[in-house]
């Protein structure tokens, strides 16, 4: 599939064995980023979101745009002690300890349709913890869309049956290994 | 003016004696942030853009936006080791200590045209830094701009002659002061 021509492999980052999919490629180019867009738009086939919840930091870059194509407001979750105002919080399990992601309490209203986006759909940690935020705060979940699904790690199994949706899947042929961790 | 309306003043944060301004509400309301999009690309009166450069992790927000608006690539300046692929670096200094920031050096080829963005304005450090990383690889800094300028603060002076855009100003006479801090 064309999309995957943008995303560059990176030997042994952040650490030895692992092949890091560099998304800047992506970025950078403004035929990719209409492309990796539209595919994401047209998978919500005009079903009506009313926020878009971007997860810190890769997750911003594309969750801005859904946003502003879908015209809606942008609703960052970040790591503790980022969002100065009122948050709630959820806690997931990396492979070495845990983390933790907040949301302000004010993000999302009672009812609100969210669509869900981050850059990577892993092990479905970070996304499972989001939408745990977005549940307490009585928000809809209508889609988790991400840039790329490692399908190989089974993240779906832990989305319950949230609809999901990824621009570009890597399977367990392409023998390669995302880090599954937040920066 | 009417954009203000969109930040909120949060007391004490991230420390006390610290007024933050927080843009989540801007980046919450798709009417703000059109409008704050429009002044900043307004500002630019037609000039040629070839790379949007936005600095981690607020200033991420506007600068994917803008990159968009103008069909041209989007480039991420980050803090260290986020950036997978070979980087370059510079420093700057805070308060107490140095912070530094890095961007890939095939983010810029010699010649491009480059957009600066970040959030806020203030001691004009980290847009020094950012500056300093587009020169090293050759880009034009056509202009720097912000969504918030903190006047008082004389940022400016740390940019030489490049051209600097803020949508919205505040002086010393809203007694106000943000962190100057990368979060």
């Amino acid at each position: 599939m064309s999309l995957h021509q943008y995303i560059r492999d990176i030997q042994d980052f952040p650490k030895e064995g692992i092949i890091f999919k560099d998304i800047t490629p992506l970025l950078s180019s403004p035929e990719g980023t209409n492309e990796c867009l539209a595919l994401l738009i047209n998978s919500l086939k005009g079903k009506k979101i009313d926020k878009v919840v971007g997860v810190e930091s890769r997750g911003f870059f594309f969750a801005t745009l859904l946003a502003h194509e879908l015209n809606v407001g942008f609703v960052p979750v970040r790591k503790p002690k980022k969002l100065p105002f009122t948050t709630i919080s959820a806690s997931y399990k990396l492979e070495y300890g845990t983390d933790t992601l907040e949301i302000h309490t004010d993000a999302i209203k009672k009812g609100d349709r969210v669509l869900i986006h981050d850059d990577v759909l892993a092990s479905g940690g970070t996304a499972q913890a989001v939408c745990e935020l977005v549940d307490k705060l009585g928000g809809e979940i209508v889609q988790c869309n991400f840039l790329m699904e490692l399908s190989y790690l089974n993240g779906r199994a832990k989305l319950g049956n949230h609809e999901i949706f990824a621009a570009m899947t890597y399977g367990a042929d392409d023998k390669l290994h995302v880090a599954d961790m937040k920066s």
